[in-house]
């Protein structure tokens, strides 16, 4: 009769676990979001230990939906708070920033898969490097955020390498899928493939530029003129949604389509709603928005930890070695940036990985070369705990690397 | 790889369709809503007649929640703007505007039905009253806070007579469920079921007002003192989920626990955010939120409105019967409003119906008399039609019916 029953229930419970385990966090010194990720954490393995009424808070496809758009306004938020002009000043150092920090990493993939895992081909050890590769921004800006340090250049440096590393991670998964399927088929690589991918990549961030910059501001001057409220929300919502939509048909992750999004809408094109007495402040308007939605996409991605595969010692030792070579290997990244900024949270900024870690796991567990997967069950196990550890220790590494000053 | 990508699309196109359409509605001087809904009726028409790209707006179960979450939302948002004291200077003349508008429009739907299908039985007769006796309180709410008057005597009687609807309405379909399954098995009908739905609704209205008035009060207090930001927003929307999950599973419309949540919730309650600097005003930080989530439920609706179904002229002829039959019925509730108020305000407020019509529509199809169903095809296409018609109709006449002065 109400099928929207479950998902109201699960709201309630995702709106006060999340306020519950903020506060908590903020009471120790640590961001928000750590809060929500354990809050999330507790709840899922709760419902892993027999709680099974919570359940369905990890299978409710509407919520599911609801954390990603909770991401969405999340990087637009972020995207807002910054400027292209910003972006541009940093763009030299995060482009080198995001090269280091895919390239090293993916090589002391390979190296752990090498050493601890000989037996299992090299194309496993392609996928345990690549899944290595691509920083995701959501921790990280929400921490950000959280700490007040969002218009700091360290920050702009992260967000901006973030969105290239995205792009790169892109091409790296072409390539390495090319790869192995190639070697399955046991003929050479294509590189037409890998070509259409970068293209398509390139070809959006073109596009949202152009849109932002040249249309946009044709588009508020038209939408001042519409009569009703909720204009200004409303148009910019859309446009939000509207290269979030258009970054996930390039390949890339919608997140991106977001950040872009915010980064090129300026308040100078909301003054025609000076005069019709509306607020200017479009960030004002969003706030509420993710502060409902933003939380539950950090409960849920907390509540898919599973604790209980740590108890196998082999995917212990290998999620070690992943998770420490993750982490050693975005440091790589300091020597990129500019003396005289805090370095160290720019490595620690580009630590998280997300959704691109975890396709490759994917990737590696349904892909074969003859009839074997390229990833076991274990070995994806390991990936998964890699991208949780590196989520869950990135909010309290993040907060101290902040209050450490700049190095020469 | 990203199942969010068509929500995104659908959200996108929702949210431009309805601000021109609302556009469109305010420059004719009609709600903003009507123009919302014929947004809707022009895009799921435009689907029906071939742009199969626009299928999806209509089939994807996210969009179907976020509709049903801004209906929520709205109906909080109406809550919020109402007080108890408020509702019960009305609480007598809205109980008497709820009984009569739910006898008199049960009465004549059963006239029609013995009038034009005299061939149906006296199941389809008792099914085409009962399908006319809920209101759907929705729209006539949204039109009300687009005009500026939800404050006004006449809204707070309709609003009060609409929750009291829901629960007689419950207690019809109850009933004719009752006497529908006895007549088919031939054995007399049990009141046990019925006096349990009736137990249910009653325990949810008063465990609503007891937790409002003695809990929350406290849970503000102490929900003041966790740190993080969002605090207020967050507990408030949990509480308004909480609620109209609770009215779903006492078996009422969730939206229903909605307004009874932002009924109970006062401004007092806030106090103590007061020395946090957060701001204070609930609405204020609602309203955001129900302008983005409030037209998809309008634009899906009008999306569901299949213009084709009235080529048939036997529909056509029963569907015009029974919206006259809706419309005229609760013209009744006019006489129990008190002298000096916009009467007939009252009476059109009442007019559309929702849900719960085509809940009975539904019941109609799948409940059997021996082999035949109550209701055949055409029979309930007529009844959906009659709720589409109500819908449409509200705006425009309610519009005109609260710009007349009061009658004595």
């Amino acid at each position: 009769m109400h099928a929207v029953l479950p998902t109201l229930l699960a709201l309630t419970v995702i709106l006060v676990a999340s306020k519950l385990g903020g506060d908590v966090a903020q009471r120790v010194r640590q961001p928000m979001v750590l809060g929500e990720l354990v809050a999330g954490v507790l709840l899922g393995n709760l419902a892993h230990a027999g709680f099974a009424g919570l359940a369905f808070l990890g299978s409710d496809p509407v919520v599911e939906a609801l954390a990603q758009l909770g991401a969405v306004i999340l990087l637009f938020e972020v995207g807002l708070e910054s400027t292209v002009a910003q972006m541009r000043q940093v763009g030299r150092t995060a482009a080198r920033v995001a090269v280091l920090g895919v390239v090293v990493p993916m090589a002391l993939g390979w190296g752990v898969g090498a050493w601890l895992l000989p037996d299992a081909g090299t194309p496993a050890h392609l996928f345990l490097g690549a899944a290595l590769s691509a920083t995701s921004v959501g921790i990280t800006a929400r921490v950000l955020r959280d700490l007040g340090e969002a218009q700091a250049p360290e920050a702009r440096i992260v967000l901006g390498a973030a969105v290239l590393d995205d792009v790169l991670g892109l091409v790296v998964l072409a390539a390495v899928s090319g790869i192995v399927a190639a070697a399955d088929r046991g003929v050479a690589v294509e590189a037409g493939p890998i070509a259409v991918i970068v293209l398509k990549a390139v070809a959006f961030l073109g596009g949202a530029l152009w849109i932002g910059r040249r249309v946009m501001p044709r588009v508020y001057r038209a939408a001042a003129r519409l009569r009703g409220d909720g204009i200004l929300l409303g148009v910019s919502v859309a446009f939000a949604f509207l290269l979030s939509w258009a970054a996930g048909v390039a390949g890339l992750a919608p997140i991106v389509g977001a950040f872009a999004a915010g980064l090129v809408l300026e308040g100078a094109m909301f003054e025609p709603f000076a005069a019709r007495g509306e607020p200017q402040q479009l960030e004002e308007l969003v706030r509420p928005i993710g502060q409902v939605l933003a939380p539950v996409f950090f409960v849920v991605m907390g509540f898919h930890v599973d604790l209980m595969v740590l108890a196998d010692p082999a995917v212990l030792g290998l999620a070690a070695a992943l998770t420490l070579a993750a982490i050693v290997g975005k440091q790589a990244c300091m020597v990129a940036v500019t003396p005289g900024l805090r370095r160290l949270a720019v490595g620690i900024g580009m630590v998280p990985r997300g959704e691109v870690g975890l396709i490759f796991a994917q990737m590696g567990l349904a892909l074969h070369v003859g009839s074997r997967p390229v990833f076991d069950r274990a070995t994806f196990s390991a990936v998964v705990v890699m991208v949780i550890a590196t989520t869950l220790i990135t909010p309290p590494a993040l907060a101290w690397a902040l209050r450490r000053p700049g190095t020469a």
